[in-house]
């Protein structure tokens, strides 16, 4: 598929991304590196906890969110981050799930500060295989524009 | 240090962590597996992006401010992440860089839901070795309650 650029993307636009699968390996992994607490790190001792079983940190679920989002939206060199004004975790990840991103444009415009850039506005919601939310988020970022780049 | 509870927290109480210093292996081996833009996985095509260099994910500089933040806070049971109503970058991470997190906690709350737990609420500040600010977030999270555990 061909690379998008600012201008072809339209408010209202929705995308559907592929799944990714998580592991109780990928998950105690990134909690060893990122988030050691025993709830994603230990499945004997995350079963004494409120979660009653093994569950993902929520930056792991945002991290493979971005990815899928990355793949998703094949932006010309990538959505660059500017921030996110709502992110939660409404049900947890658990080892064996299979994760999916909704997103939909939100708004447009363009940059004031980079000509060369458009500032998109994203509502992404991530499902597991059940339709059940683990998480939300709205971001917004910069895309390149085709025409100053002919 | 012995662990803490709801209870031990003050609204307005300020934390400073550890560092943390970012590798280049560690970028481009988080971005392999969750961000892979050509900013955040190769040296020398990120020179010619508009970051002049290679820069780390900004869910990287997230992830990495979770652990500063765990080993910080030393919360029974660890924070339980409930969301995040804003984070920022406003400036980027790139190799060599070491990072800190500066936290204060801006509200406490019994949880409606969850006897056992109380809400905090933290606005974070993560820095770098020339104190210039690269991600900011404010985040609520459950912690465990001493009273009842008794």
């Amino acid at each position: 598929m061909n690379e998008r650029y600012f201008e072809d993307l339209k408010v209202g636009d929705r995308f559907k991304s592929s799944t990714y699968k998580v592991t109780q390996e990928g998950i105690i992994s990134f909690a060893r590196e990122f988030d050691p607490q025993s709830f994603h790190l230990d499945p004997a001792k995350a079963k004494q906890t409120i979660f009653e079983g093994l569950i993902a940190s929520g930056w792991h679920t945002a991290a493979i969110t971005m990815r899928l989002l990355v793949q998703m939206l094949n932006l010309a060199e990538g959505p660059i981050g500017l921030g996110v004004v709502e992110l939660r975790w409404p049900s947890p990840v658990r080892p064996g799930d299979s994760l999916e991103v909704e997103t939909e444009i939100v708004e447009l415009r363009k940059s004031r500060s980079k000509p060369n850039y458009g500032v998109i506005r994203l509502h992404n919601v991530t499902k597991n295989q059940r339709a059940e939310i683990v998480q939300t988020m709205t971001a917004a970022a910069l895309a390149l524009r085709r025409k100053l780049q002919a």
